[in-house]
């Protein structure tokens, strides 16, 4: 058995698996393979509906906005975003708490003034920027809820006079949020959603219309809801997997379920790290994240031979991304606490060879 | 069983679906979904190597283009080429041979100045414009190879002085062409090459970095083609189908072969369409599409019956767009002539009952 601790694409629960496998072959008894009939199909579009009926459930999506399951990636929101809300006289507000963020508001920078309030840049991104001054006449605040890369979450939003766009690609579905603090929400799929693919976009109807230029279709908000995420054909697979995998956020209690899960799993975890001698978390404690558990030793030269016993041990994907260096344990919602267990035993026992 | 005549997402081969299905649940005997590996580990990176290769073999493509896996079909590309190749001082020259080409025309008006040079548009998209002269300052021509809608296809291309853009969504890899005579084809995957949510790219190196504007990241295909369609996460599974497919593509012979056997396919059909009294092609002959065979019927009022008699044998997805009305058999690769059979049998019982 192996334990999934990769980044992204990230660990799927094994039911979702095996019923999206059947439909790959044979789609609810159809006699056809979910990716061979048309998305106007009464078929697909009932998982569409349902995707987007769960997606307003789990969250509670507030009456005003609209859920759009859209292509491109949140690398395409970070265009997007600005191209429909920053008009080309105006200015918008950044804060770069890591590498997504800072691809975002050098994308922005093609459309309008970009005012970037707070970075953390000088300590390699380890901290969440938190005091600054959000400037009322932006057209809206621009944050990342979680660093997959340095492991750093922002905890506690901040009260804003603008409209707060904010990427959850990693934390999305993982813990409790108010929709309506925000005036746009979006996620790449392939972290607590389903399969690379799909982004999902959840959009406050009354912010859009405003921008001063002409938006290509395919880019265009208003466009993609007329058109109910059907403008042109949509990733039909991985909405599905989408629908299967909040099916299953919903059949585990919810949100507010998995979200004590969590706490409780990267509790343990970090809990390990700070008691075990051989490793040490590097960022702010206040900031660390629920979802990218980053660590690193020491002794850097025990790097390999502790990846080695995670190898031995079916523990997959746990490296750190190349500009941090070190472990990253990314400890998304189908990850069990087992698996956890079997990650800190992995520590505890190399501790015991290495003393 | 089912005889799949949707236009699409389109039929597949059936042991495509097999094998992706197996890799939903444990690719390549790793232990771990396809869905939920990294896009940057080995494994995958095979397989977006392999299928890069595999379009490069299947449509020798020549030195100096480059293959992109892109995400948000056509219509994206409708946006992308103009972002990428029409100065804001330009113009490019489009024929419009139907609604894709229309949409694929509006967009480029955002970005610069449009010239119509041919279309058919009075006559319902029931021809293909062939009559015009392509303006050299242009800089571009945009075609479409074949009209899913209208059951046309453009069987011999213009010889152009200018680069010739190609949307070929509907029959990429039903036949042979010369990648040479093209300055980028564009491709929604979900005809003949795999399911929705990828877009295949082949273009011209030389003819980039000409644009006298700023493009996002997503958008330019220089950034796509420096991150080797890896500049973000790419649709893994999409992918991957694709790949596959490309695979079976080879294995049926290469696109020589399967286009030898479309033409039979259509062949048999047009055949029947022609000789039975109950039935009428309505496109211009010469411009018949060897991928969508679309017919009505000489009293509409029959045509829910006879939709009922193929429901009956398992044919399914042939009712025509809606408008155009009629019926549309969309007969991609993986289609075989079998299924044909099945469906020239049902028309003449039914035209027996109805004599």
């Amino acid at each position: 058995m192996k334990h999934n601790f990769g980044a992204g694409p990230g660990i799927l629960p094994h039911e979702v698996l095996k019923q999206a496998a059947a439909a790959v072959v044979d789609f609810n008894g159809i006699g056809l393979s979910l990716l061979e009939i048309s998305h106007r199909s009464p078929e697909f579009e009932a998982v569409l509906d349902e995707a987007v009926k769960l997606v307003k459930e789990l969250l509670a999506v507030p009456e005003g906005y609209s859920v759009l399951f859209l292509q491109g990636g949140a690398s395409t929101q970070f265009a997007m975003v600005p191209y429909n809300l920053l008009p080309s006289t105006g200015k918008a507000a950044y804060v770069e708490s890591g590498v997504w963020a800072n691809k975002a508001l050098k994308e922005a920078k093609f459309f309008g003034e970009v005012d970037v309030i707070a970075t953390s840049k000088e300590a390699n991104f380890t901290y969440i920027p938190k005091d600054y001054t959000i400037p009322s006449d932006a057209a809206y605040l621009h944050l990342t809820s979680n660093n997959t890369i340095y492991g750093t979450q922002l905890h506690k939003f901040p009260a804003s006079p603008i409209p707060v766009v904010c990427d959850m690609s990693s934390d999305i579905f993982s813990r409790e949020i108010n929709v309506a603090d925000f005036g746009i929400i979006y996620a790449g799929a392939q972290k607590n959603m389903g399969p690379a693919g799909t982004t999902l976009v959840i959009v406050k109807d009354e912010l859009l219309g405003k921008a001063d230029r002409k938006i290509p279709a395919m880019l265009n908000y208003q466009v993609q809801i007329e058109g109910g995420s059907m403008y042109n054909t949509p990733p039909v697979f991985a909405i599905y997997v989408s629908m299967l995998t909040l099916n299953w956020v919903k059949s585990k209690g919810g949100i507010e379920a998995l979200a004590k899960e969590n706490k409780a799993k990267s509790h343990v975890l970090y809990e390990e790290i700070d008691r075990n001698p051989l490793f040490k978390a590097v960022c702010a404690v206040e900031d660390r994240s629920d979802m990218n558990v980053c660590f690193v030793m020491e002794n850097p030269e025990l790097e390999k031979s502790f990846l080695k016993l995670c190898d031995e041990k079916g523990i997959v994907g746990i490296k750190g991304h190349r500009s941090v260096g070190g472990f990253r344990a990314s400890i998304y919602n189908a990850l069990s606490i087992t698996s956890i267990y079997v990650l800190i035993e992995a520590m505890q026992e190399f501790a015991e060879k290495n003393k």
